[in-house]
């Protein structure tokens, strides 16, 4: 019943390439089905104004879409002059989760940045991004741990995302673009490895939804974010 | 336990005044506590490009805060030159919201354009937007109808916006700025007059929550949007 | 012969209201007929980098449309990205008027902003912002007064604006947006307290105006300008 | 007592040159001592979208000041991204001051774009764009005629501007950059041949001047404006 | 003598390897040593409005580097709010260098975008973009033929392009970053692949080069884009 | 055959007139036939941030053209709010140029701007940019010079660009605007008194070009350079 062919309950592959830049602290090619996302981390020994002398570190994200990532060209956010409101909300979002499972403190008054590049878009960037650009976060601090500038690991927990929908009337598990433009409600759920909710973003596209629905959902991003977490550790090592 | 003692179920006062500028089709004043959010509801004989010859119409919102709504001014959006990541965020999520409770076809081709302008602010401005615009949608869609311009009501149901929070390790209603700057989480609910959901939002400030906190606040949303639906339902005679 | 059926020298009525917002050192709602500006002064002890160190203040004036403040909505400004040249023109101009009537050495080291929002306008907004901006500014020094922060008063006298015009070839005074839309010369005049000139603009809209017609304006915004002086000193009692 | 030498009511030297830019329709550069501007026509057979079809003409003014007209260098606004509020300001006064001399009907459907660049400043350079920029109207208007494409002059009158001040306590006439830079009041006429008024803008810089004052700046301004109306016409032809 | 140890006309490795995004009409991945270039080319049935008509086609490109290609981060422009000089300036000759290669009639009354954007960069992007421009425009005409939408090959000969420079005195071809940061000389040609000279840039960054240096480098850049079209014949098929 | 009437190598008349502004450090009015560039040098003692504490001055450029220095009139890029890829790509190339003919040790850690503003454009003006801005960048120097500023010349050599084209199959000298319009190929290029290469841009416009038509078009830049160098020694004596 899914274009796709897969289970209601079924993820797409996903596959973690890392190292795929030279030059970023941290970096991962992930890849959700069709979609694709380029993440580095960058780490600066400096911190934002409002972090001065407060011996707390900052995480923080962009996101981008390469113009043809998508089925039609869309015009490219720095020839427009600006980002749209889309973009900017999707990489708030993508900075809060990632600071969600970070101990800053223990961080010490350093930046990460988090670059998510949407090389190859089929549905569901925003919770591949964030999926991804843990592991390259976690590949920075890593670098960061083995010269010994940091003494006990800031990071408290995985992060991971995944998007559910109701398309055609069933709960379904990682939406890709086909089924992302037709369904009814679309949420994302971003939660730590140890199963805590992070972010919890559900959207009645046509009309609204029960509670029944919503729980559904919640369901099956749980099983969606084992799957990711597994994933993330494979890749980490 | 609150700083403004009230109790962990317990609503901010909540004012509706209509009719305040002379010359939207339909305006109001909504005081929740000490956030005061004029919305005014601009029907245009016109839709965005997209929905050309399509039968649909179109609802869409703007927000913005005036300089000194906030305890110390804020540079004014006009004179920066664009408008923040958040300004974009809540005014999607407002179009969102309201568009849920409309039937875009009985709405005939034309535009209505919600403009939420918060006067002075105090937590929540984004739920008092979703409410109020709610009310100068009803009204101005109330001059559509009398004038024979629309033969059956375009407008589905309520749709009403309530944040709620983990302040202090409990669950809390309608959190104010003091609340709101110190929660270790922060969501918004909105729901229809029937109690089925349009969006939820959820983000852990500090750290992740668990599935019973989550459903706390629900339970305590659901309370919150029966008042508030009972406010509309009254300024709206 | 007016479209509003005043006298040629008869103004619309003025209500000021203060303390219209919590956050603000001054504010003030000002009522000129159906032209409604919000007006706060914000204080904050700090000055431009032109004035570090020179033992003066600053007062400045910011201003804005609501975008239904008008018959039709206009297009946000923060949405545009820009202020209008009209925009930029008026706030200068409040700017102007109200240091006119500060010492600024007496003021210190410290800078108030006046912004002035128009809720809902019906011609004169400039008139009513420096009118109310002045109010707000009153009402915020002498919060600094009562706080031993300025020891001598570094108001010199009131500043207040009023608008004239040629309508249907005869000199009225405080035009309204209809009238405004058809005179065929526009002044606005900025007086002291003491009947001094601050700022008078006066422009040809259609046709070249005589000396004769711009003294007549002048003797009509004299009364003027003493109304509302009256008005401000009720206000702040 | 003026820094120059000059007598109160003495201009400085006037020189107009026309014909100086081989591919406007009309140009000159004025010298008012050492303010410098060039002033070009651009005739286009097209009007603004409010215009079409109405049967009237458009005659706008743009403003620019070369970087480094000035005593120090001014940022580029190209580079800078926006025009300041008082390039918009002062485009703005040119454009009204000049469309005050044109009968719109009798121009037709075309627009006419007066460019005033600044080469050099040394004080009133809006009173000049407007005197010089009448001239490269006057040219271009010409051309029309002489071309058959309108049949009745379309120009009313002569347009010039002078600026007059109270510098050391005395009125003085056609301020230089010294003297604008300490007057305590300043002010701009723009008149007709006639002597009409078509836009006057006084302002205290310093203090609130007197009704005396301003008279004695207006008969300055008489004289001033006769002064360039001669050069207008010794320029023209 | 060369930092890589490479021969003075010695290229780094070139690999291009096609149908790289699924969505675009054609694309490729060109690696030339550490610089790699992610190109797409989109196909549009309409033109710029000055070709409207005209019976011809149109070209062009735009570029881009994700914000870590580079050693440090560089800030994204598309949150800076414009494209950098660099960046138009490159754009600018990739656009004209495809441009040279196309029979705009033979093509017809479509546009061909040339998006180029550099994942991680090591010296030459822009003639990387150029070189792996080419081929992802050559797939997408492919395509367009294999349709049978052109009737003959709008391709006119392959277009390719390769850095030299003066370095430690010495001409080299194929400058990498550490080479590029400290030529005396940088120059880049483009060429047809009969030999033909379609851009040729060369810049002293230090010291002005000899008509001699010129030659030198001249002689080499032929060499390298012979094996550049190579690689190009090899990845087209 | 050219429609000028020139010979193939003949160069447009070259006046250079200096000291036209009174406010420069440096300056002059360069006319190449009807193209007519005002060059300005500005001198400040301050350096941009990367060269803070380095002993090293820095020489930058503007460019601009007035709106109407053209055949139409182009849009104001300070109306626009941006500069066009153009115009960047120009001023990148004239301070790249000025830049090679000075020692920046000698000349110390100050900066020189050259404006160059295009009054009327004919063809070439960016090469006039270069040559003009050169003489007002030497008097600049030698105002330094003569107030004991610096103690050794700073300045190598001179600087002067000539641009070059393929017009109707012959290789021209100083393509003026017909010409340039036409012309198959478009070249400049920048060299110093010496006769040595500062930089050489050749574009295909239309086919590409041969190394025999190089050449042809080096050979015809070496001498109208040196005509050049003859004026600009002219010039400032």
């Amino acid at each position: 019943m899914r274009p796709s062919g897969r289970n209601l309950d079924e993820m797409r592959d996903i596959v973690i390439e890392t190292g795929v830049t030279r030059h970023a602290e941290g970096s991962c090619l992930i890849r959700c089905g069709g979609t694709h996302v380029l993440c580095t981390a960058t780490l600066e020994e400096r911190v934002p104004p409002f972090l001065k002398n407060s011996g707390l570190g900052w995480v923080t994200a962009e996101y981008g879409m390469l113009p043809r990532a998508t089925h039609t060209r869309m015009r490219r956010e720095a020839a427009l002059g600006k980002q749209s409101g889309r973009t900017l909300e999707i990489q708030r979002l993508i900075g809060r989760s990632l600071r969600a499972g970070i101990d800053r403190s223990a961080l010490g008054e350093r930046q990460i940045t988090v670059d998510c590049d949407v090389i190859q878009a089929d549905g569901g960037t925003r919770c591949a991004s964030i999926t991804g650009g843990w592991v390259a976060l976690r590949l920075a601090i890593n670098k960061l741990m083995k010269a010994g500038d940091v003494t006990s690991d800031p990071m408290l927990d995985h992060i991971a995302a995944v998007s559910c929908g109701i398309y055609a009337g069933q709960p379904v598990l990682d939406l890709d673009y086909v089924e992302d433009s037709d369904a009814g409600t679309d949420s994302n759920f971003v939660m730590t490895g140890g199963g805590a909710l992070v972010e919890v973003q559900a959207s009645a596209e046509g009309s609204a939804f029960s509670r029944a629905q919503f729980d559904e959902m919640y369901a099956l991003a749980e099983r969606g974010i084992a799957t990711l977490v597994a994933a993330q550790k494979a890749a980490v090592g």
